[in-house]
């Protein structure tokens, strides 16, 4: 059960990194909707190893197949089912983790909890997992497309390196440099950072900033599920987060309520706030106002370098850098946070769709 | 369905702040467990208004009356459902905001997107739901303590004034002083800044920080119910809350991945890691280590001011501050922050249960 | 959680049956909806103890208060609490039960599966729990009227006395007698029957039927949520019932396919079929037939007669029928099965709702 | 979430009868589990079409390939994902039931529900999708049988000809013929029947009777998710299935609560009953007799002969009886029915092991 996400608008995934496939099934998504498929596939590429210098040079291409759900090109309201295989397998990579386990990864975890674990990879707790989640965002961004609401995110920081505040941001210019940093200055200090630190054989965390803009008044559903609960929730289920915060976050603790409060005024036939603190939700429910959050990354845990550890019996070990991995996380982070944004309002869309009043 | 929280220990609250009553009902709860009502009472009663001179002056004693699932001072194992009548009502203080939207509030999201609302004080909206979860969080803490599990909150920071580390803190001395932060002299500063905030007849937000010791190793329901991902969706499910980050949060990407890892080795037979950048949990699962996180609550939207607002039509309004709030939420959140920690906790821990391996 | 039913219009029952009080907790009814609380008023006296010389004797007025998610008359969208308090406790009548086992109770069950029970009564496994549901089945009702929906129920048959197929009867003449089945000549007989039985200090079993009319084409979610496989659910979850059937049922089994099949034909303006041993539903979807199904209730395990048994330890011993119980349950089972069928039918419209086809 | 069944073993199943593949994700199955994949295959090969004379003459292999979740032969903890590819597809047979609606199949409420469906044989309401079930349903029996529990399904009655009750049969001897009747007699009887009927292009319904032997006491949540409701919920989402009863079922209103009620004794060491009338449940709640129940299954709604009908715009139309279909779908219905209850009794194990009682 822990598998699956979202209440109307679900997913389940499932796959181990060098299994022979991953894959996502996507229940409740409704009937008629076009699936673009060259979409999908563009979105997974967005995520794609091998994408850039500053990402692992691991080359895997995620092509992606439906098995279910799509008649005609248009959804059946029946589930989704999607496979991604697994290509660049390399399972002799991964013997040495076998009985060793790499500090700040699961390996210790996985195994004290469940006894028996496919070590290849990190298996089940690889960030290969969130291809599916990609993959099935996709078509959540496909629905909410449909309904008019956008959703975007770019890299907003890299160790001490940050962009400015989105609302100066050119969000037309993410894709325009691999950091995925629309501020073109900032990106090169960010790429000249990243390539730094992967000649240093280490790793560096990062921020991730996403804006959803159109969204309607009303998604969200108190008291437990506000929106931004399951928006926290789905980010902080991603690889490798720390942290999440929306609207004035952990800085507006320093505020005081006569400067965060929101005014409200009409503007346009509709009531709006001349500021923008609450997030575009008050209250866990939509504003109307642009949401935006912050999701904090830490630096990748597998390091080209030595590192003491333990193996499964306590006893002393040293874990080697091997293999290709991403010196920073946040470049290919971009899609999955946009992904889980994507699958959190398509569900709150739904479910917002099964609320409406008597009346109403 | 938004009402009910956790999946094996699962609550579910009802009530608004000046309807006749607010309640909760657990359901999941092992039978046998001893219910402390003593306890209980406690519990709300460090999260009562009118406790110091720092918080609301609004009187509510918040007693509780335990309807079914107990027998003999004992759990039976079916639902515990919980009841505080409302007593300090006084409807008519509400009557100017039954028309206009108070800024940073839900009255115009509960408007929109239900139609009707009880609008006296809050109605749903309010943080007196909070009571209920106290209450809920209680019986948890009295299942996780049998168990061994403890969880700790305290006031780390109010506007700009943080308290130290919590390693180096004493965590006995949280109750010693009305703003629960066990540093004295921080105590204090934060003391002075919240009676100058009241003053100036303003408000300031804070930050809680929470630890959990004793966790067993394994709890956490990978891939999307991560340990931290639940908890963290926990804490955003609370009134005012802006941010959650757990282990390194925010800070952890600043740091290179060789400074974070933390070292395994072996102590007492079992384990452990150096540093506890993780907070306690690695690939969403616990690893034994202190698990701890920071909760971000802004200004209090109630503030003693007029404000400039809307009505229900768009038309400008004057919101006047009226009534008895607190000038700043975080000393109250404390046993809110605890009690939703106590639910996780205790859900996760049923979920472990069921999840044992084979011949485990 | 398996104190909850419903997945969007979603009931949580409490209380035991010599505890302070039993109630429900609402969650998901669409806010607007006016609360006609006479109407659920009239609904739980229908269920109520004591109504007639064939039911039980025992005096209970089952009088409820609404504690929540009602305003100014109407529903709020926040959870409705609904408080049914225990009068006729009696604990003393109950005394001799706490030790030994009465046959084809759940005495036993709980004993085992519990440790700690509450045993006045039956406690939680009372048939008192479902005045609760009756009291949020009238919720349901009112909303489904709305809607159009019609849900009536009825005694069909008493030990070997049925009564004619729906089609024939006249389901405004339910309420005309003191064993609510529509044709007065089998209610007699069903009258007389029961009166016997009481003499005999034994128990009959007995079958309800219900017929659901005006339900749209499309309500039910394949493939495992088909609507008559919830429905099977909710009955068979009433204390006391041993089978569900609906449309041709086991009878249909008997059939040839060329017998069975419902010949599609149009009439004005929409798809019907002419005969419907289909039951009104079609791959677990509405096809806008009647619904109609049966349930079948044991006699009542309480008999005014000495049994042999057990005690906890297993030691032999006499259960004498003390108290005062329905001779046969399914007069009072009548409003308890429309109850069920109608939180199934809200909570199927509202599934309805969200998974509307994109252009739908 | 209608394509997901189970709480803590958890399926979700997807998949059109004429799209590329089925399949099954099953999320919760414990770590540690030897997976024997061909027991897995020969469950499947016991529901395939083309298996004797009076099932279908499609042929089918329905040979499965596992995902994930599955390492060096034991299962992980995580989703095990199981698909199947679709072989004997032929298209085009399909095409005149695209605008025509047959007689009590899918055809017409799928349309109406969802605008948009895969008509070819069926799609999604096609009962190829029990094949899924099937295969997660022998995931289940191999855990089950690590913990003693034996699942026993068989055919009880074909039209008018029924068996004798369970006790009297020798249930070793189900698979020994080809309607898998275990009294040899009455299966010779069957088997005429349905070749006489296969010869007049009809068909006929049937019952399954399912016995489960060697449950613990104490499986089973009050109120709402009794073992028997979890039970007929998961038989009544069989396809062309009408009615479920346990124990005493249907006949059981008929008799006398003095006949009808189960006396306890003790029977080496363990507390017993004499009768068994309550089907090895009571108040919902596994007591450790043997579980049994009946399971009504309709005619099959393809017919080889002419049908009146309407096609989409109402217009009358012929629907023709074309391809291979079962005269009689009982005999594949065993392995279904038991595959059913596997995933029930499963479920609730892991949902006892949460609920154990303190100090138990």
């Amino acid at each position: 059960m822990s598998n699956s996400y979202g209440s109307l608008f679900r997913i389940t995934t499932f796959g181990e990194s060098h299994g022979p496939a991953i894959g996502v099934v996507i229940d409740g998504c409704p009937a008629g909707l076009t699936i673009d498929e060259t979409f999908v596939q563009s979105e997974l590429t967005r995520r794609k190893p091998g994408q850039s210098k500053i990402t692992t040079q691991r080359k895997e291409d995620d092509n992606f197949k439906i098995l279910s759900g799509v008649f005609e090109g248009r959804s059946t309201g029946t589930p989704i089912a999607m496979v991604i295989e697994n290509q660049d397998q390399r399972s002799k990579d991964y013997k040495h983790i076998a009985e060793t386990f790499r500090p700040s990864h699961a390996d210790f975890t996985y195994e004290a909890k469940y006894g028996h674990r496919d070590y290849r990879g990190g298996g089940r707790s690889s960030a290969r997992e969130t291809a599916a989640r990609v993959a099935a965002g996709a078509i959540a961004k496909l629905f909410l497309k449909e309904n008019s609401i956008e959703i975007t995110a770019f890299v907003s920081r890299v160790g001490e390196i940050s962009a400015p505040d989105y609302k100066q941001l050119d969000l037309s210019q993410i894709e325009s440099n691999i950091v995925r940093c629309p501020d073109a200055n900032t990106a090169n200090k960010m790429i000249d950072l990243i390539d730094q630190v992967r000649l240093d054989r280490d790793t560096v965390g990062g921020v991730v900033t996403c804006v959803i803009k159109n969204v309607p008044v009303g998604l969200g559903e108190p008291v437990f599920d506000k929106l931004h609960a399951e928006l926290g929730k789905a980010m902080l289920s991603i690889n490798a987060v720390k942290g999440f915060e929306y609207g004035s976050g952990f800085d507006g603790v320093k505020l005081r309520g006569s400067q965060h409060n929101d005014e409200f005024y009409k503007e346009g036939g509709r009531i709006r706030t001349r500021t923008n603190f609450s997030g575009g939700i008050q209250g866990g429910i939509s504003n109307g106002e642009d949401i935006y959050f912050n999701v904090a990354f830490k630096p990748v845990a597998t390091i080209m370098q030595d590192q003491n550890s333990v193996d499964k019996d306590g006893n002393e070990a040293v874990v080697s850098g091997k293999g290709r991995h991403d010196p920073c996380v946040v470049p290919r982070a971009v899609p999955i946070v946009e992904a889980m944004a994507a699958l959190v309002l398509a569900d709150f869309l739904l479910r917002y769709r099964a609320a409406m009043p008597e009346g109403g």
